[in-house]
């Protein structure tokens, strides 16, 4: 088994090419030198957002090619009123066939109810992002407890249809262990190793240590090296050996 | 000078037709019937999004139908690390030609900037919102100081180019009073009057008391009576003579 999220963040800034045709295939060619050693792929949103409906239909494209098999969740962070709330589901659950998305606390219960309810699908809560500005506002204290804990104190006592998880950066060694204490059955989307420098190791050991913890890598595989399909191989193959070596050992 | 803000939120579920076309005539019936009444309109992206591409599609016609002379806000309630925010603004500002977007601030200042660095566009970010739920982590106290007062002090503190505003929901009138005080000059855009039940009234007062205050409708317009045009501007006018007796008064 392996423990690999491939994110998908396929930039024209990244690629250097604008061609929506090029950004296809660089996508298709990520997901072909991946398939055997990725648990998930993480389409994130914006990436094709950016490019309006056209790029709304290549990631209807990459869905299809993903195919059945790994994991794909819609990296969509989405969090609005419950009526709201319920578009998104049909979009993301619906209409593009996700099989998991990652979603906002800030609006609580109601914003997240509507993706709750499908309990063939899971949910990934962010609860301490691996950004700069992370420690922000989620490191705001309450009683003791910062806004992160609460989040993830909350996230594990909605998780009665075992479809909840948790979105902790590798970058936040720390908060990890913390997190993994409150929640230690909740699956973990750890994002940040790679371009943003998390911790790699740690970040195996204790998101697994309980639960299952995958870790997401975006442009330390989709634009290893030179940008090949050899490089994106030797890339994932690395995660997946580097993974395989701290968690058997 | 209106203070009102359309919110587009066509959904089948209220319409009673899953028809793309039908959905598309009456978003534009909508726009028709409320165009001189409008000082802004606000797209809701999920309504859109659920289509996939060819809801995309369908927004990028709707920003082009309503034209230049309102503000036109992509309510995306949008909230990512740094480089994903950048393709974020790409999407809403450069791609769609959005004038203004709603923000989440669950991630912090890097989440922002990429949207706050177009000064000639503007932000809202999501301070106090208009759900049941929207206190449950926004109230949470540090030092004497709940979450979203925090959020209205840093987005305060941020405004050095004057695009900044906040998100206030009209269904809890003491923290609009609350926020208005630590944040005076901040442009509001206060939903939950109409279907929410919000505080007409005390929205549009306090709202306007210091800086401006925009009060954003949604399905009490777009699905008013029958749902026919004269139903559409009927209900928008009288928002708009319930707002002006208000204000002037």
């Amino acid at each position: 088994m392996s423990y690999l999220c491939v994110g998908l963040d396929i930039s024209a800034e990244s690629l250097g090419s604008s061609s929506l045709m090029d950004l296809k295939d660089h996508a298709k060619q990520v997901v072909d030198n991946t398939r055997d050693l990725a648990a998930a792929y993480k389409p994130n949103f914006a990436f094709f957002e950016r490019w309006g409906s056209k790029g709304f239909q290549w990631l209807e494209e990459i869905v299809d090619y993903i195919g059945t098999g790994p994991i794909i969740i819609a990296d969509a962070k989405r969090g609005d009123i419950g009526n709201t709330a319920e578009q998104y589901a049909k979009s993301i659950f619906d209409h593009f066939g996700f099989d998991a998305v990652t979603l906002s606390p800030y609006l609580g219960q109601d914003s997240v109810e509507p993706f709750l309810d499908r309990t063939e699908k899971g949910v990934f809560i962010l609860c301490r992002t691996s950004n700069p500005s992370g420690s922000q506002f989620q490191d705001h204290q309450d009683d003791g407890k910062a806004l992160y804990e609460k989040v993830a104190i909350w996230a594990n006592g909605i998780n009665a249809k075992d479809n909840v998880g948790l979105v902790v950066g590798a970058t936040a060694p720390e908060e990890l262990t913390r997190i993994r204490k409150i929640a230690p059955d909740l699956s973990m989307l750890i994002p940040g190793v790679g371009a943003q420098g998390g911790d790699l190791e740690h970040s195996v050991r204790v998101g697994n240590q309980t639960g299952v913890g995958i870790i997401n890598v975006s442009r330390g595989i989709c634009f290893a090296g030179d940008h090949s399909g050899s490089a994106i191989r030797n890339a994932a193959e690395s995660y997946v050996a580097q993974m395989k070596i701290l968690f058997d050992g």
